[in-house]
């Protein structure tokens, strides 16, 4: 079996933390962000130490192909991303970018000639942070989303995903779709929830992931004096809106068990201490493996939003972001991911992942992998995520030697 | 009985709209912006027109002083202020400091010399939007705050009132606190509320104010993925806020019958869709004429944040960022409306005024008193606040009548 450069990896994941790193240990680097820019500099210059032939696409995301024994073979594709929440943790999407690096750093050192070709790949933010929506890199490389669509799409402050590129210099030329479709496509992930540690064991293989829609409602109410606006001539949108959050907190309890509800984002106006807030917009994210569920939520959302509205005599909008349904990952797949773990002596668990992942987009074009690694108390999305260096160096060598057989299959691409 | 310039007085309300005019017709002149700044420049020259003495005190408040026959008697003051809500209406206090101008005018155009000096301000930053507390300059120039308190104090973007008032030039030299306590002060204002709409009446004859409270309440919740994290782990903070706004919407069905409750600002962090909200800050403002239903109603809000922070499983600081007891208006000068009123054939009724004014600080020194006039639908800190301008003439010969009595009234000051 192979073995990966713990160190080095590790070394590795210590630069690759610097940048954009948070005085408590977490990471700012929001997509297309200086500092995004900034580790993209560092990962091409990496890819190319490495002789990888780097390409960047249309919509910025990061390709580095290392020859295959047959180059007209469909690649291996391997990678993550390596954007991160306004204040989130080192593993969640970089962890699965360097793991990749490290597996080419292996095959390099080893001399390792495969019969694909691999190639490596960062995908433009994936967080949906502080652009709309998530995976969207790869969502538009496989063709769900237009291009020139997502170049428009903008941020809080105006800014477009175009210009957002051409300031950090990732506006690339390579067009933004498969030139060649991948023989499969392999993602290592912090796991980001408890059931690794739930369960004691050492791997995740991940079987399938949880629809999901974004949507955003706003409220309108009606901008009033704190003092002299009796009570009950009021049209607060801020206590609609309080009323619907309570509201969906609790929608989980009548749907389905895997259903989670979050309101992430919510801004009030004017905003003024001693103003009856005149509107309320907030997001709205909604999973559940059954596609029927996520709409059966939608519809009770709307159903809040117009109760809670009719009370306090406000007006809604609800206006749906995005939506994915669920993905279901390669069988075959998981099987070799178990095989190689069970040659490794690594336990490992088939699961469900409840965040969404560039996988699941790829899963639509290729037979795709994602193996999971522990996260310290399922902390995610938070300066705070840990994993233990032993738990990821266990994931980078399910990863390393599966890549490998990936590489050397016969079988042609589905 | 005097009578006012109805159309220089409208006129000139017309051109101070216009310094912050917003495109639906309200201002956005938050204290010590460059609206702010603006407008105080054509206040000033509107004064020395009249051949007034100015003066700037610490804190920006601006005086004009006319001379009266007895220049060592106590003076008359009169005004409002001059700063907006960030999308207020046009009438909340400019139309007070317009008055107190277009009676200035009317006794300059009349040769009028009165007994005791008269002199005209606008205090600084009645509004509290920007910066907090509310009547910021009254309150400082009759001694509740401390100058040097106000000064550092800072804005949302960590601006302090000492860089604002040089910023705009309005960092005048004297000192702010009353040379001479004025033997009356009096000020007129829009109602901001339905009272005199409902009676039918023309002016109102403040009788007192609601006591108030402005809390901050800070909860801690722990931020994590929107996916991967079962509900029953999470600490939401927006989840534990909105039960609490909800909460405080329903204080005053068990309080008193004249409480009222508004969540005016709100901010979350991190503020990203796939996030649990780790941090939610919100401010409470709290009414009722009575001092102990205040108190028991901050003890109900930390009871509401005591109880959702125990079901969400989150942390809460509640901070008092400003509190002011109710006022209680001089009952001569509120005969002295009434007969007024009477002598010019205006209906009139006695009322509690819901919003603060700078009368109340005011009333803490001396003989004070305060106007209203109808605001249509009792509409304000609303672009759409409005008032007839027939209202606003009848409320500015109350005033400037009433001005002349006091100014030539023999009884010492009090
Ligand atoms: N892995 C991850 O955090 N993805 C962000 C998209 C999502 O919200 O699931
Ligand atoms: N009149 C007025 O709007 N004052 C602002 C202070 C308050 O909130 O009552």
């Amino acid at each position: 079996m192979l073995e990966i450069n713990p160190e080095r990896f590790h070394e590795t994941f210590e630069q690759y933390s610097e940048v954009g790193g948070t005085a408590n240990g977490g990471l700012d680097r929001l997509a297309l962000s200086a500092t995004d820019g900034e580790i993209r500099d560092k990962f091409v210059s990496d890819l190319e130490a490495l002789g990888l032939s780097v390409r960047i696409d249309e919509l910025g995301n990061i390709f580095g192909r290392r020859s295959g024994a047959d180059q007209s073979a469909n690649p291996i594709l391997i990678g993550s991303h390596l954007d991160s929440q306004p204040s989130g943790g080192r593993y969640d999407g970089q962890l699965g970018v360097l793991t990749a690096l490290e597996t080419i750093r292996v095959f390099e050192n080893l001399d390792i000639e495969t019969q694909r070709p691999i190639e490596i790949v960062n995908w433009t933010n994936e967080e949906g942070s502080r652009f709309k929506p998530a995976l969207m890199g790869s969502g538009a490389w496989v063709g769900i989303h237009d291009v020139d669509e997502i170049l428009s799409t903008t941020d809080e402050q105006g800014t477009s995903v175009e210009d957002a590129l051409t300031q950090i210099g990732y506006d690339g030329e390579s067009p933004c779709n498969p030139n060649q479709i991948p023989h499969a496509y392999l993602e290592l992930h912090v796991e980001q929830g408890p059931v690794l540690e739930e369960c004691g064991r050492e791997i995740g293989i991940v079987e399938g992931i949880l629809g999901m829609a974004w949507l955003e409602a706003t409220i309108y109410g009606e901008a009033d004096h704190a003092g002299p606006s009796p009570m009950h001539t009021r049209s607060d949108s801020l206590v609609a809106a309080a009323d619907v959050i309570t509201g969906i907190r609790r929608l989980s309890n009548h749907l389905a068990d895997d259903v989670v509800t979050t309101v992430g984002e919510l801004t009030i106006e004017p905003n003024s201490v001693n103003v009856i807030p005149s509107k309320a917009s907030f997001t709205i994210d909604l999973r559940s493996y059954d596609y029927d569920v996520v709409t059966r939520g939608i519809d009770q959302i709307e159903a809040e939003l117009s109760s809670a509205c009719t009370r306090e005599g406000t007006e809604y909008d609800l206006e749906e972001l995005w939506r994915i349904p669920h993905t279901e990952f390669s069988q075959q797949i998981c099987n070799s991911l178990e095989t190689v773990a069970d040659e490794l002596g690594l336990s490992h668990e088939r699961m469900i992942g409840g965040a969404g992942h560039d996988a699941s987009y790829l899963a639509d074009v290729t037979q795709t992998g994602l193996v999971f690694v522990h996260s310290v108390d399922g902390k995610t999305h938070n300066e705070q995520e840990f994993t233990q260096w032993d738990d990821a160096v266990a994931g980078a060598e399910v990863f390393a030697n599966t890549v490998l057989k990936l590489a050397n299959s016969e079988e042609t691409s589905q």
